[in-house]
């Protein structure tokens, strides 16, 4: 469906007043970033997300835009909050007429396009370095990473949705495998550490951290050290799945 | 508005597409108890819920229906899951045709009483006996208090929204004040420790319990006992409510 066609028959396709948004994490660098959307003609960015088909539910609709964006199948997901403002959908500076006539559709009064949308919060973890090539989609001409602590301009109440993804990964930390989804699958100590204190937004003692990390029995040594490093490069680990997701279950106690 | 009015112009006054329900809990008899409805005419309940005005977010609808239900005002509530499934709304045994012809109306194929209905689920805490007397809505014709241990049986997908609150309570327990909530002002440690025992769905040893919850510091001794006991009779606690604020921020730990 070209622009054009959603503007004219998009309703016939998608609920008007339902959409999803997916707030996906890598962490690189010992940085925890965000897949962020540059609009056309606009000094904004977004999440990607999109209107929920009619025949879709929520989960479906988040894990096709995840894939139409990332091109990567059976990614971590969760929904995490239902944003409902009623006014969230407007953006300054941008309206609905020009853009209709720039497309040569006129946007009726009573458009869907006007509806108010309430929109599906996911939150994805993916491996940073297996998204290959972030695609934009039809409204939008950059996909790409960008840091949690320095985000561009946001638009709609992409703001607040990517604060509270961030606060709901920090409480989930204990009880969703997040490090098995976001790291690599081999890593170092201090990679874990870094993310551990980005998502809790705290710095962890090194002694303790690395103590109460091998005491939970989940990380296993590979016997391996990073390549193209001293000798004296740390040791490499990869998760235990199987005792994680165990962990998980009772709860693990990190911070 | 009644039922006549709402089937005829409801989606003026309501978004057709989105709606609320509430997971209502209080703790009563050492049993954790949900506020359900029993609908009319069909053998099957449901928490309470309703439409989403189109002048409301989705919190101030919850807050609309829960003081509808309960006569409350400013209770605990937390958005914890939205629910899409298509034909989440069907009712086996219940036609919207010989609905529409017992009120005298007639319901068309594009009503918008038959469009697809997402719903933005919310649980709330409330101190048992502060509900005097629940209120049914039109559709229904009792509101009342039945164990989560022995449901009726339950329409839509409400047996799914109720095992989903409940897991979510039972997984926010170390950050969210459910005992603040939940427990009468003055309670007896034995009153906290079924709580916990109940939501954690598990029984837990009566002395350590009794020594973590000490040692957090949120306990407060009221220095009486429950009246018309006999002078064995426990200790009354009431929570500091300072220090469980502070408790949860750095995430308790009780299970």
């Amino acid at each position: 469906m070209n622009i054009e066609e959603f503007v004219r028959e998009g309703h016939l396709t998608y609920m008007p007043n339902v959409a999803v948004d997916c707030a996906i994490f890598g962490f690189h660098h010992n940085t925890l970033k965000i897949l962020l959307l540059k609009w056309k003609n606009l000094d904004g960015w977004s999440l990607p997300g999109g209107y929920m088909k009619r025949t879709e539910e929520a989960e479906e609709a988040a894990r096709r835009l995840l894939s139409e964006r990332t091109g990567l199948e059976k990614i971590f997901l969760q929904q995490y909050y239902t944003f409902t403002g009623i006014d969230r959908t407007k953006i300054p500076g941008f309206d609905l007429d020009s853009f209709g006539k720039s497309i040569g559709v006129e946007i009726e009064s009573n458009h869907w396009l006007r509806q108010r949308v309430v929109c599906v919060g996911y939150y994805a973890l993916v491996e940073y370095s297996k998204v290959k090539h972030p695609r934009a989609d039809s409204f939008t001409e950059v996909c790409s990473w960008r840091s949690i602590d320095d985000l561009p301009p946001l638009l709609f109440d992409h703001k607040e949705m990517i604060e509270m993804a961030v606060r709901t990964l920090r409480l989930q930390l204990n009880f969703q495998p997040v490090g098995l989804n976001l790291l690599p699958q081999k890593f170092t100590m201090n990679e874990l550490q870094k993310l551990y204190e980005t998502l809790l937004g705290c710095p962890l003692d090194r002694g303790n951290f690395r103590k109460k990390m091998l005491g939970t029995g989940i990380l296993r040594k590979t016997g391996e050290r990073p390549t193209g490093k001293a000798h004296k490069a740390p040791h490499l680990y990869s998760f235990n799945k199987q005792e994680y997701v165990r962990s998980l279950k009772s709860g693990m106690k990190f911070s």
